[in-house]
């Protein structure tokens, strides 16, 4: 079954302590696709600009993405910078310039509205519902979001809260939502805010996930060298969602095994720049060829 | 297999948000003897002054712990006061009163020579060092430290390091000692200076080990209410000792499991106040009763 991912498509200029990197494929829906398409056939909904480099398109078409949702429009594509600190955990935008992303309504085509599994990727909460109301049924919904949102856009957020089964956040974001520093009284928290399934990335620390089965714990990969960490939440929850629209049996238990595949592919995402780590490819090709021993 | 531990005992007094809580029974090797206690015969070293409490004396024999080796002496018992912030994650020493701990050092039973399991909980390497010269061939001996030792006797660290065959310590340390940010990079610098296995405690993240056979990921508990951790990290490791001296077949595997029964005692450890907390003892018994269903 195919993933309807919607999110941000951007350009991300990336600094850490060890190099400089402008301009690179970025946004949350751009790498949770990558990520799930090694999985299940992707369909992408976002907006770019004119200036959206051509080999950025050829990218997601290697992937076999379904673009009939990307929206190419005149204008500027949505540009985040941003410079890492030496733990690379800590991250500080430089700027953010939204361009085309100012005026985005995101418009499902007909082909779209049937996807049973929909990942809301990280973009505005509004944005999100508006994605929602155009689906026919979906059968699992799984919003991300980020700090900005709880602070310019929480009522937003708490209403698309009850329309979702799963709500991906991170530990810090979790804490600030809920006001509860606990990090399992923050999770019971967020499931009386509506989501059956909560689940919490702590980067490095890997992810939890709670479910009415109760709470599993997810190891992150422990990488030899974090080259870039950009986009490796969006992985984890893009190829989450891309194992879990192929696998069969209960949600539940398979939710378990995609964060581990989601965890994996994170941590390719974390070992190169932007989405154009070699070892990205590599890795899913692993991922890929261990899938199909298994059937 | 008895297990031997030396290390601090004293008198902590602990505020956290909650509450504050004078004179509670503390140390290193009071946690790690307790904790170890529940699953093998324990040899306690250490030294306390003529104002230590009976009743926790009394709670060291409750627990079988051998006693021998504790010297009581004119003077005051080391004490420790530090706060606690609301993320309990960090915390800070508002007073250290060293008392008898000033002048000890530590002698050996005959009776204890012939330890073949030999924890070294959180004392200065000078002293662990000197415990370890007066061992016959023990066949696993662990050490744990603190930031404290890295900062005022490293090198009596680094000779440590050498003669042990496992070294405990929490991530900002393994950071500080190896000047390496990369937590896999810093393990591999920590197992150049000397020892086999090194385990790194993450606190609510739970521990990494790091071994011949790889790597191992052994979460933290995920508790709803922590009420103090102080001496989760000595629990852990003995508790881990505990089990490893009991535990048949090679000592790679076996610390594997050793890390979770550690985990497990750890979290009990934080749910109370110093040693006092009724659930610890709860727990305690769970997991006894866990083994001997297995045996």
């Amino acid at each position: 079954m195919s993933v309807l991912i919607v999110g941000s498509t951007a350009l991300d200029s990336i600094k850490t302590p060890r190099r400089a990197n402008p301009r690179l494929l970025g946004g949350s829906a751009s790498h949770a696709a990558v990520a799930g398409s090694f999985f299940a056939p992707v369909k992408l909904v976002g907006i770019v600009g004119h200036d959206f480099p051509p080999r950025y398109i050829r990218l997601y078409q290697k992937h076999k993405i379904d673009l009939d949702g990307l929206q190419i429009v005149n204008g500027k594509t949505f540009h985040w910078s941003g410079e890492y600190e030496v733990n690379m955990n800590n991250r500080r935008t430089i700027e953010t310039e939204l361009g085309v992303f100012e005026t985005f309504t995101p418009t499902l085509p007909a082909s779209y509205q049937n996807s049973a599994f929909v990942l809301l990727a990280n973009i505005a909460p509004s944005l999100q519902a508006h994605v929602l109301d155009q689906m026919r049924r979906p059968r699992f919904v799984v919003a991300d979001t980020m700090d900005l949102w709880l602070n310019i856009a929480l009522p937003d957020l708490l209403k698309l809260l009850k329309r979702v089964t799963g709500f991906v956040l991170n530990d810090s974001e979790a804490r600030q939502l809920t006001q509860r520093n606990n990090l399992v009284a923050a999770i019971k928290k967020i499931h009386q805010l509506g989501p059956k399934y909560v689940i919490v990335k702590k980067g490095e620390h890997g992810s939890i996930l709670s479910s009415p089965r109760g709470l599993f714990n997810c190891p992150a990969f422990p990488l030899p060298c974090v080259v870039d960490p950009t986009g490796a939440g969006d992985s984890f929850v893009g190829a989450l969602m891309g194992y879990l629209s192929t696998a069969r049996g209960p949600i539940d238990f398979n939710l378990r095994r995609a964060m581990i595949y989601g965890s994996a592919v994170a941590s390719f995402c974390c070992e190169g720049f932007g989405l154009k780590s070699p070892r990205a490819f590599r890795g899913a090709i692993s991922i890929n060829a261990s899938r199909n021993w298994k059937k």
